[in-house]
């Protein structure tokens, strides 16, 4: 490709936006035309993330102009206008937030607490889930990209679902890291308070359910999802945990091979042969799948991932790299940081 | 009480042991005879031990000679032949170690890879899982004290099950810290290797997935169990996270009741308003219970303990206060170490 | 004792004011008559600290009426006016705060932002790093209770100024977790920005330098100190790394006898055969010492503890039981919680 | 470059050595040719490093053949030898063990226990911290990598003393991550042992306080160098605390000027306005330095780097990419991974 994208990342002082500067800053097909956070506008980039410094940016108040593609990393709700308006400008849209993940207008108004503010574009978003959603992602302009607990989820789940061996309800017990809770949060995601505990969350009801339900349905599994997250005294890393009840008795190479048949040409699935530790997908896009048979007819099938990576920057990049027809793993190649 | 019980702790350089000695050693009914660590014989207790150094103990070789009560923090199959001597010297024995906490000896011999050592000792053996086993404790000679999974796991479940709410298989997902994997833990429990990561194990089956079956099955619910443990990166608490299916639709309160009507007077059991972190029991005796309804007949009962604590060393000297008629408060009193 | 000391914790929101109140909740000799924290009268202790639950106990707004003692848990400027109106009543005070700390109240003045509140005071308050205060404690009615950097720091040096070895200027590195900062700390004490890294802090000058130079001066040493604090990833513990100058060439063994020569009797000052970790201490009132030459004329000495006991808490008991005449062990006897 | 360098690493199955592989496989100038581990010849990479798996190499027995460099991340005293034989192979040399550091014979048989097993080489190596010693990088046949600590103080100290400031003895109070002890630490570098716990070690004497001393002298400094390393609950991360008497009365901006005279147009160092976090280069080749006086003539000068990136691997390949003339910045132009 003789010219680069110019690309815009919004909400650049979050989590998620600093690792979509990270890494779009060392993608070869890529130009940073601007960084945008609100009333930061003239900062340098360092002072909203020191790791960052070394770039030499500044970031800008307003909305990203004339790009190729504008990354939104805002919370839910201030994505779809913006989204509007980029779109009418010809801008291809990656929306990190939870605005156009769910498809059905009705569930979007009982998780998010209000109607669309979009209704007309759920219709056009892809879910991207890259490697489930190729096809429809060459050359789209409005992406969803799914959410971390989602996106762990249905890795582990969409292989069984499309191959009809889903029998009843799923299970999935999912642990993150606390860099899931975003950068804004409050006095209970204090260093003093998290470390060296574990504990369960939103078990009245969390976003990603109806999110992990619509994709395993999608798949073609007509089963109910129960989803409690928990939050691991980590700063990045996400597995989940997925239960699932069989419909005939498959032993762990079968049920090995259905990870196989859908993932061995992945550049960035991999069937690992021991249950994978979040550590081994650090700073990365990878994600590491495993599947063992626990009784005669359930299952166990985990995922891990980095919850920052191939669970919101790593995959929006990926998305943006099929979307454009670039090499799908440009920017996003490296291997987990381990230890 | 005019005299004190004269104590041995068995295994004393391990972390279940080193947790007992600190208990003991500030027990006001318990005088500390003596602590036994293969090869160390004469050895101060601060070296292997240097928390512990301050108390000015020394470690001693060999087995305890003429004691009141023994606590035996030994790996399987090293309990149950001291165990036979000691009770034969009329010392009570309390075995923190896996060898009497089957009931079945066959099931012992799959799980534990052999007959057991004393099968006629099994029938005899009272499993202390202190709130339900309370009358058969009382005068007790010989004590399994429960697993550091199965105690989380049956404060949760057994409410549950003997109120006959149990109508189908649970799952049980439980998170632990790395103190588990005890002392004599290889390469894979560097500290480089575990921090910020998150890993399941296991999935092959785990010793403790019979041992929480037997206590559901006991408590007169007869349903299956499936078992994931997972290790969290930190190195005490224990977190199980218990999937139930209920035969009637019960809501929040009515869940809630059920656990209120359970440990209501328990000094040691408390029903928690939220979703307890695991660092609530960090250090004490203490566990929380929580649970809530996730689906019109399936329902999420958490319990978080101190794998050490209640899990181990606290939850022994609990049951060795039960037996003596002491206060079952005497020793382990203290409250979580937060934050 | 026939009756027990009426005491009151005012600050009991905050992570000094629970460590407080898990504490004296066990002291034999201690009946809690109220705990204070603004603008939560009335609510249950376990809503604002959930491990403290299982108490029972309530919060009060106002301030202490006919108690015994009263522990004074605020920010700085916030303890002297109540300190004198407690004084008054015939209270006690025991000022975990900075308010009585620097006996100079120009320094004061200097370092905290204004004018002493009540500089009359500041004569009468005892400094009370207990092992080097006893005589003033005792029947003292208010005690100034040393900060956490300066406990470590002056356990590790008071011996050497004493004995007339400090030869020119002292530098105390010093590694705290993030306990320190309280439980109001803002965004930058978040889980994720402190978890995996370590730096310095407070380089313009720390609020604990000239205290910690008030010490080594009033143990008879004229040097200076300079002081730099550092941030580790853990809750709690806090190292100092004492680098002195020796006026004469003391080996290992001297400098060693110097230590034990000031503390051997001590119950809560242990001298450790090597480099003390800070987790020997955690959760408890102890503190480990150390000292090692490390070129003809320079040693270093440490002093591990941990910040929220011997370095707040835990002294602020000891410095109670001293001026009331209990057993100085009372309450505060814990070993360290390990692992 | 219309070719690719050939290289192998030795040492493959270490931490330093899974780094090295990280990263040259995604260098654009590079080929891995072969990975060596003993006793592993065969296995793939994946089984001795999980998280490099997807790379789909093998470990070899033996030593490298045919290539053009060879990285050998050995135990002290192992890659001497195997130098020897490279070198007269035509191979490149880039040592990340301690075999080559000190010029000296003699202070090597001092801190290494033994003659050195090739003392004829040690007068061609080149001392590899790269940003001072590009001229002799370029070309070079024999690169000694620095050591971790040695880096990160030499990088605050060089300056300094190449400016003539340092008037008086330096101490480095340093803290490192675990991973500097290496994949075969033993029980002592437990997660559990070492989770929520700070020490200082290596008091009687460590092996990179000559490194120091021997590059604060080559600047021009003759000062002596006390150093004193702790471990911090961390992975990865080293942080040099430098404590420096300065021959005059220098402010804050006079003392940034002396750093950013030297760096400001370095890739890879960068001066940092606040004191620097770890964090900032965790899994990257930078490194952050900041100064400031603490007192009329002391001053602290601070270098945050990551143990395995710029300590280690990061700068190993940085000194590869020197000596073949390629863009510095090759294959290692990562930021750091934060949160």
């Amino acid at each position: 490709m003789s010219e680069t994208l110019r690309v815009a990342i919004v909400g650049g002082a979050g989590y998620a936006g600093g690792e979509l500067i990270r890494l779009l800053a060392a993608h070869p097909g890529v130009t940073i035309a601007s960084i945008h956070a609100r009333d930061r506008g003239g900062a340098p980039l360092g002072s909203a993330q020191p790791h960052l410094g070394p770039l030499g940016l500044d970031l800008s108040d307003g909305e990203p102009g004339n790009v190729d593609v504008a990354f939104l990393a805002l919370p839910h709700g201030a994505s779809a206008a913006m989204a509007v308006r980029l779109l009418d400008a010809g801008t291809t849209v990656i929306d990190i937030g939870a605005d156009f993940r769910l498809r059905d207008p009705q569930a979007y108004a009982t998780w998010y607490g209000g109607p669309h503010p979009a209704p007309d574009l759920l219709a056009t978003a892809v879910y991207g889930l890259t490697e489930w959603s190729r096809d429809d992602l060459r050359g789209a302009r409005l992406i969803a990209n799914p959410g971390c607990y989602p996106t762990a989820s249905l890795l582990a789940l969409t292989p069984f679902a499309r191959a009809g061996l889903l029998a009843g309800d799923v299970i999935v017990d999912a642990k993150s890291g606390i860099s899931g809770a975003g950068r804004g949060a409050g006095s209970d995601y204090l260093f003093t308070e998290l470390t060296e505990s574990t504990r369960a969350y939103g078990l009245g009801g969390h976003r990603h359910q109806p999110e992990i339900e619509q994709g395993v349905v999608a798949a073609g599994a007509s089963v109910g999802v129960t989803f409690v997250p928990h939050l691991v005294p980590q700063s990045r890393g996400l597995l989940a945990t997925c239960y699932i009840e069989l419909g005939s008795d498959l032993d762990d190479d079968a049920l090995t091979a259905v990870l196989a048949d859908a993932y061995d040409h992945e550049p960035f699935v991999h069937v690992s042969a021991a249950p994978p530790a979040t550590k081994l997908a650090t700073g990365s896009n990878h994600a590491f799948v495993h599947a063992r048979r626990v009784s005669p007819r359930r299952a166990v099938v985990l995922c891990a991932i980095d919850n920052l990576g191939k669970g919101a920057a790593g995959q929006a990049i990926q998305n943006m790299n099929v979307a454009a027809g670039l090499d799908e793993r440009a920017g996003i190649g490296a291997l987990g940081v381990h230890p």
